[in-house]
Parts: structure tokens; sequence; C-alpha cells
């Protein structure tokens, strides 16, 4: 939620020459996404987004990043869709960093999900990883488990600064994962992230999604569970059936699990959930200080993992 | 450079009803102004700026605030214009602010300012000046001679951390200041911060001015020794006599300077400098701390401040 960089409106202008996006009228930095400098730019071509890629974002994944956006659009999905230069690149320089045009995509996320918009993520994410399925790129999870375990030894030492017992129970986690982590799921594209803020919707309809800077190959039931994990649970913690049942009942109406996957999603929806609880309770531990800084609360994914723990059979997500 | 206050769509939405934008189609925080909460809104009507007032501006002061731009943008300056609600009111509340929307103005902020920049600039205040002069409403400027001696009283002590001698340096500008500065000059309604973020062009066409949160009445000409401060020097501080004599010939192509405010130049650009000087000492030592909070150096107003105090004749400014 910053803007690390700002650019001057003569090495803009002069960036934009090469895009077939008319003439600037105006940019402002906007408060969206916490890796990368975003402008809004209004255009008389119409709006776009101007991302300047900041050191967390590694250059050479933009092409897998910005390509992945190009084919899921050509593909009919509603997402952001990358404009080409004169030259066909999608990606120029500006202000010394890598930068791209995307095209805006109006619509709005939703600050209080309902189970209708349950429905439809579930729906748009069988979608995407349909349409994921001939792309030609690939790039793996730095956020699987290998990462995890990364990010662990990182925090360990200080975990139960958090919640005394937290170092234990994560220790038993990776322990249960290294024995039962399912390997031989249908796997694709995932986006990996596909939380409210990541998708728009104009009164109940989905207007797009947006963000796929975490996107990678992956088991495809795990972006599921991640969705179940982002969208189905109250600000209690606790998990609400309806928006479970009808985000699963979207998934399934346009690619059913097998049986396997269903299987296996209690085990995945940990590990997202252990997933996310590590990267805050990194950024927690470890992040900078300031009034200005906004550190997620760990204890969120620590509940959720608990949760998950606990499930015996994966009819209780509300599967059909 | 913060969004302070979130807003649901919902909330957004149902506020909405009330003005004649249209259905909402997007809205993004942006990264603009340091006082209060913006967003920049898509509609079907058009774009606009959402912003919630927070505590610094007192929600007293909005009529004038909001009634200046209504009253400049009604006498053809460029500026933005407060849109009404059906009941003719200009201020709402959201999210328990006050807020108001106003007219989106296309137009980039010169991140290097030319004398060209410079002389509309000129023109622009001096038409603002009397433009303002039918306002009916008139509020007092808060960070005028008496505003800073109590800056002043808060910051003496640890002056000295910044630079030292900077406490009798200061201490004896205001007995200067209580001796000669200037009584009897036209006043009116100024910007009171007509710095380079607050005034957009196209091109070289200036587009509109903004942000009057710190509009007054007060000397019109402290508000062209302002602009001096704000537009006419360079990053080493040191003054363009080009871009002084284009921006002060801007401002008597609209509205000639009498004898005892060109007389008066050097002591009401001392003073502006002083007064910004003094604003961001006070951050400098009592602002939060934080690697995404941007402090501004106080040590260029100093430079500015000792610069003034060295001119002979307010010829050297460059007025003609």
């Amino acid at each position: 939620m910053a803007v690390y960089t700002d650019v001057t409106e003569g090495e803009l202008g002069a960036f934009l020459r090469d895009y077939p996006v008319g003439e600037l009228l105006s940019y402002k930095g906007i408060a969206e996404g916490t890796e990368n400098s975003n402008f809004l730019l209004h255009t008389t071509g119409g709006s776009f987004i101007l991302t300047l890629y900041e050191k967390r974002v590694a250059t050479h994944d933009l092409p897998f990043f910005l390509g992945l956006m190009d084919h899921l659009a050509a593909k009919g999905l509603s997402c952001p869709l990358p404009v080409r230069r004169a030259d066909g690149e999608m990606i120029g320089t500006l202000a010394g960093r890598s930068a791209a045009i995307i095209t805006f995509l109006e619509g709005m996320w939703p600050r209080r999900p309902t189970a209708a918009h349950c429905r439809e993520v579930g729906k748009v994410l069988a979608s995407m990883h349909l349409a994921g399925a001939d792309f030609g790129l690939s790039r793996a999870n730095a956020l699987g488990p290998d990462g995890w375990r990364e990010l662990w030894a990182a925090s360990r030492e200080r975990a139960d600064e958090v919640e005394p017992g937290l170092a234990a129970e994560v220790d038993a986690d990776f322990e249960t994962f290294g024995r039962e982590w399912p390997a031989d799921l249908p796997t694709g594209i995932i986006h990996a992230d596909l939380f409210p803020d990541n998708v728009f919707f104009l009164g109940n309809e989905l207007s797009g999604l947006i963000d796929f800077y975490f996107a990678c190959n992956d088991l495809l039931a795990y972006d599921l569970a991640t969705c179940l994990n982002a969208w189905c649970f109250e600000k209690d913690c606790s998990y609400n059936l309806t928006k479970g049942t009808a985000l699963l009942a979207g998934y399934e109406s346009v690619r059913p699990l097998s049986a396997a996957e269903k299987q296996a999603l209690p085990m995945l929806a940990r590990g997202s959930a252990l997933r996310f609880m590590l990267t805050r309770l990194y950024d927690w531990l470890h992040g900078p200080e300031g009034d200005l800084v906004v550190k997620r609360d760990p204890a969120e994914y620590i509940r959720k993992m608990r949760f998950h723990r606990a499930i015996v059979s994966p009819q209780e997500y509300g599967l059909s």
C-alpha cells in the first residue's frame, strides 16, 4: 500500500510514446499492491494501470506473469491485458525499473463477501485453471512446502513471542506435511493469492481478476483451498459453511474435483493456512516498524490452521 | 501520502445515491494529500475525487474550503468543483467522517518546473486573488505570524539539533518580524500552499489548481512570495532569476503590484520561508518515525530564509 517510486511527467510521456494509448492526461499513484508501485493513468485512449516492478518481483518472472495475463485474456477470462509496445514487447523500462502498462478493470473488490460472491469466485477460479492448461511457460511455486521451510527457519526461534507453543505446533505440522502432503493430484497454473482484494465485482457480477504476481504451477486444488481460507471464514475465524458450499459448488460447476482432490482438501487447506501464517509471521517479526505500516496479525491463520487440523471429512467444507 | 480510512463498496454506493454522478464503477485510494484520505472514483458520470476529512482538517472550516472552490469555479478559474447532493449540500458523512465529492481535473503537476510554468502560475495566482475578492466567507491564517510563534515554541529547544545556531537565528528573525512585518498591504483570499504538486498542466497549458485546504484571508503579496519560494529555487537552493522574473511578470500581467507590495516582498518571502521551515522542523522533531514516512528536511528552507535576509532591493527577485 505505497508508491515507492515517483515518475516525472516528462519521463512517463516519453515512455508512453511506444504504446498505443494516446496522449497522457493524468496519473495518480494508487494505494494498492504491496510489492510494486502502481499508477492509474488517464489517457485519450482510456484508463490504464502502470506498474513499476520493485525489487521483490524478480524481473526474470515478468514474462511469465504478463504472458499469463495475455494468455488468459485471450481465452476470454476477464483480467488486465498487458498493452504491447509498437515493437511487440510487453515489458519496458521506466525510472530505472521494469515497467508495464495493463488495461484498467472497472469493478470493486468486496469488503464483505457474500455466498453469491463466493460462488462466482469458485467458478472463475475453475475457469482460470482450465484456461491456463495450454499456457506455454511455467514457474515453480516459491511459496510451496520448500519455501515454507525457509520462512519457518527464519522465524521459528521467535515464534513463541507471537503465541506460546506455536513453534512446537508448527514443527509437528511440518512432520505431517513431510509424510502426507499430496503428490499425485492434477497440477497447472494457479493464481495462488485469490483474496477478495484481487477479485472485482460490479453489483453481483464478477468483472475481473487482478494481481497475478504470485501465479505459478502447482496443485489446482491447493488454489481452491486457498480460496476457502480467503473467502469463507468470518472475522472471528469461524468457517461459514454456506460460503464454503457456494465456493466449492461454483468451482465444481466448471471443473469437477477428482475423488483424490476432495480427499486431500483438508491437508491442502492446512498447508495453505500455514503458508499465509508464515508470511505474516515473518513480516510481523522482521518487517519495518512505523505508524504507517499495517502488519497483518498471524493469529488469524494460526486459528485457521487449527480449524483444518480438526477436520475429519472433506464433506465438512460443504462438498456435495 | 496515505489512505488512512478505507470504505466499503456498499457504504460508498449508498453515499453516492445522493449525488448526481451515476453508478459507481471503481474507486482507488490515491497517494496524494497528506492530510486526508483521497479516492479516485470512476462512475458512469465520469471521474471524481472523494475526500474523507481526517482530524487535522477542522470540520468547521469545510464550508469555507468547499465554498471557495465552488465560488472560484463559478468565476471561471479551473479548480475542482464540489458536487452538490440532491438536497443542495456539499458536505456529507461517510465512514464516520465528513466527506465531499469534487470533480476530477485532468493534468499533471510539473516535477521540473520551467520558466514557462512559472509565468502561468503567476497569472493564475493573480486571477485567483481577483476572483476571490467577492467570496462571502473568511478564514484567519492559522499559519500566519502568531501560528509561527506557536510552532517555534514547540521546537525551539531542539532546533540546534538540526543546525547549530538555528535557535538564535530564528529568534532574531522573530524580533525583526515583530517590528517590520507589513500591515497595510492589500488582503484577500490566498491559496497559501501553491506548490508545484497543486498545479496541473497539460503540455504547457495550466489545467487547474487543487488543494485549497490551507486557503485563508491574508496579504495577497504573501501568497506571491510563497510561490517564489515554491517555484523559483533550484535543488541546490539557488534562486533562479529567470523563473522569478517570469512568475512576477505573469502575476503583474493580471494584477499589478503596488509600490508598497513590491517594497515588502523580501520581508514577505522571508516570513514565508520561515513558515515552511517551521512546519518541517516541527514534523522533523515530532513526526512519526518509520521507513515509509518521508520527512522533508527543514534545511532547504533555512537556506531560503538566509537568501531572502540578504536581499537589498526587491528588484533582485526579477521585478520589472
